[in-house]
């Protein structure tokens, strides 16, 4: 079905609500998640809504969290989550971070003790109406091995950074570390095709075209693929993300990042730090350069890039056109939901008596 | 032959001192070139000495510069490089980074109008014994793609963030944003071999596998090389380390990055900004946690890593091992240097008639 924006948003924020979310805060959750669907990543989008209410059911989800500054110093802080949602808690990071910024020229927040967060780039892009740079990661449960690794040990440890522009639309990267992401195994798997070479690997470490593989003992590999298409550097941008939203927060990390929304909570013992973790950060362009300087050359590093030329048939995109020319259509067309979804979010409304209206 | 370390190191000193630089850095500035050498990085150790002096020759290259600070917050600052080396400019800049963190938490430094920095590690690593986080990029002449471009519109662009632990070694990741490293091509030209798929693209933007692609007009890929095997975040990657490098320093960026050492300077009005640039951060562990409850953490990180079943005759590396086992070796050992580089250091010897006693 094609579902309206706003009542999209709406029924969603109405979830939150019903699991104890405040309205502000359920308002929050849902303008992140429905704005994953909007630009094209569906996967992070209200297709989780019924994981974080399986979060929710399994107890390691706080609907009332009071998130706290463990520590700080003038353009940094660290925060405990209090098991809230990572929806709510990244955005309070990301505020804290604009407000250092403010003050110090930057901010960077480590966050433990948080939830899945959505798309990092929602996070990232936080910072530009301050003309701000923004930054936002997040590490996730393992699927993915290091270079030479049968065990998986990352998660998809994805990083977004939001740059302003003057005339032109924001630089808006957001990328997983990992060659591709976990749903394009998914769209492969229903059409029962193979994948192509340099995505996963089998159980014995060895290349693999199965789309399958994760579900057979195989992993994802990092961006790169292999040693001689440069994978380990995929692996260490996947570390870097996961050191700085676990080690640094005081979060999981590595293989003990809990999973999003699998069944109760892992084994004691298995655990090394408090729930999972992100990382954001605020850069103030002015900090640096004055900001109309600033700007006016990223309008012009856009304009030369998207002119380049290209081969046959393609445009050289800058990173977010695609994501924000999508998000224009969906804001008005409505937002394509499949079938399985659909019948989650109906299910949901069943279950908390809520009203289900979606176009 | 082998090159004993610390004759190697006096040897490339007296070069710097005859072209001016002062008996301090040339010393600093022979140390960061000789440490690419001792740690494997050959390319951009003392094979390039003749470049700086060629750089030199042709008015590019102030060897006594005076570099100034433009702006500063309590988290950053902006500096002018003088035309200095990059092998001064950045540690000057790493310092202040790092005081800029002693006191605000982080260090943030934008570099503008300086030349080539040598290996972004050096740079990082700067920042470990402080018990910081250290963070190098630097952006290049342009010799890379964007996905879907004709044109070569970005540079290797390396990143290096060093990473701070206990009793293990530190975490220290340095890599370009392409596939492979320029140095990969040359080898393969010389042995008359073919490139594997996915590292470069000929000058119809077509996939190809001639080593000598950039000599027919074609273009190093990002890393991830296609599309297919995401090299659109390959391009993300060097495109955020050219705008920080270059927008947000106010140096040039994108495709008017000056090159290395070619003859003389760019034409007139091919300049957006000034000179080369690069981009510094140092950020206090212990801005975020006691330091040694993060350094304990990370000695679990690496031990966890490096211990994971491997594949069939291989380790799972830490980032930075390869390159910390070869520096121990070659410090004692000595370092190999290949004929064309010997002759290249010797002629430098007649011209400034220098001592020149290796081994």
């Amino acid at each position: 079905m094609q579902a309206d924006y706003h009542l999209l948003k709406k029924y969603v924020a109405s979830v939150f609500t019903a699991i104890g979310c405040s309205d502000e805060e359920a308002a929050l959750a849902s303008d992140v998640l429905v704005s994953a669907d909007a630009r094209g990543i569906d996967s992070h989008g209200v297709a989780r809504l019924a994981g974080y209410v399986r979060l929710y059911d399994n107890g390691r989800l706080n609907t009332k969290p009071q998130v706290k500054v463990l520590h700080e110093t003038p353009s940094t802080a660290t925060l405990d989550g209090d098991r809230g949602l990572g929806l709510i808690v990244a955005p309070k990071a990301m505020e804290i971070a604009c407000e250092k910024a403010a003050l110090a020229g930057t901010g960077w927040v480590a966050v433990q003790n948080s939830n899945h967060f959505g798309i990092a780039g929602y996070h990232a892009m936080k910072a530009l109406p301050s003309q701000m740079i923004g930054w936002a990661m997040t590490h996730a449960a393992p699927l993915v091995t290091p270079t030479f690794s049968k065990e998986k040990l990352l998660g998809t440890n994805p990083i977004a950074v939001a740059i302003p522009a003057n005339e032109e639309p924001a630089f808006v990267a957001d990328f997983a570390s990992t060659a591709v992401a976990y749903g394009k195994l998914e769209i492969l798997q229903r059409k029962g095709l193979d994948t192509p070479d340099g995505w996963v690997q089998d159980a014995n470490g060895d290349p693999s075209n199965d789309a399958f593989a994760i579900k057979n003992g195989g992993a994802l590999l990092p961006l790169g693929g292999d040693r001689e298409h440069g994978s380990h550097k995929g692996y260490g941008l996947g570390a870097i993300v996961d050191i700085l939203s676990g080690v640094l927060s005081g979060a999981n990390f590595g293989p003990w990042v809990p999973p999003f929304a699998t069944a109760g909570f892992m084994q004691a013992g298995e655990t090394v730090g408090n729930g999972t973790g992100h990382f954001l950060g605020a850069m103030r362009v002015d900090a640096f350069r004055p900001a109309e300087d600033f700007t006016k050359d990223m309008d012009k590093w856009i304009r030369r890039f998207r002119s380049a030329k290209a081969v046959e048939g393609k445009q050289v995109l800058i990173p977010g056109d695609p994501e924000r020319e999508l998000e224009a259509i969906r804001r008005v067309e409505g937002i394509p939901l499949l079938k399985p979804v659909v019948e989650d979010l109906q299910s949901l409304a069943s279950r908390f008596q809520l009203d289900f209206k979606l176009d």
